[in-house]
């Protein structure tokens, strides 16, 4: 009796679990997902013609205080920047609007010019999909984020341009 | 000599208020610019080929609600959707990334079913620029948003499909 309750609670733990549902895997340099960045406020967008995709561009508080009042060269430590990437899709009503498409990842920068002074000041992340799945192998990875992003390094390593808004 | 102080105490007052910056006018239907827009969260994007204009689109807290819970056919009164709208521009140093150039103008919908029963339960609201101006010579503008929305009826005249995100 006793083993057949402990199985009935291990299992409505089981199912609590996973309706709450679990947090994503870490990076595999230890960074986590940054808990609810879809809260996050604008900064930008752009549209990728070469890889047809559309993004929007979140910033945490620091990093949307830093954008409004100008201060991103360089961006503030505890700055973060979450790119969300959609393939491109046609909308259904209007043929010549692009719009966001299926789910391709998020991205982050976050500023922390001595912890990740090795790639430019900034940690790198990225989850694929909707189930959020890390990217990268090993913490090796980041180079390959570091690496794209020298050619702005007069920008601080960062591609976006705050968006001009009253 | 109270005649020149009141005169002093006046220009101050207008300095003071002009410094402050002044609330944008309405619009010609009634409708004032809801303040702090540029903090609502995020629901899509759209890249407009046909006029080369770049979008976000910002709901206030009801939108948003509804955007992540699927109820937007109907959307629930209150539902706030704002249109921040840039004039296309190439990355400086990504060729084949468009991304928001300057500002053309901001836009809203405001759902109130019974107020706006006239134009699909929408109000209808546009500020130019940067001055923010308000768009139409009366309140006559709204028939010509209302007739541009008017083939998506069945999405509840709305363009925009919520951006799916994890």
């Amino acid at each position: 009796m006793n083993v057949s309750i402990f199985s009935v609670l291990a299992a409505l733990l089981l199912a609590s679990t996973a309706a709450a549902g679990e947090a994503p895997a870490p990076a595999p340099n230890g960074i986590s997902l940054p808990v609810g960045y879809q809260d996050w406020r604008v900064i930008g967008t752009s549209h990728r013609e070469d890889n047809n995709t559309l993004r929007v561009i979140l910033g945490n508080d620091t990093a949307v205080e830093a954008a409004r009042t100008g201060h991103t060269r360089p961006w503030p430590d505890g700055a973060m920047l979450g790119k969300l990437v959609w393939k491109d899709a046609t909308h259904p009503a209007w043929e010549k609007a692009t719009v966001p498409g299926e789910f391709v990842h998020v991205e982050f920068m976050i500023k922390d010019a001595e912890k990740y002074r090795e790639t430019g000041g900034w940690g790198y992340a990225r989850w694929k999909g909707l189930d959020q799945v890390p990217y990268g192998n090993d913490a090796g990875f980041v180079q390959e984020c570091h690496g794209c992003h020298t050619p702005v390094r007069d920008n601080d390593f960062v591609f976006t341009h705050p968006a001009v808004m009253p």
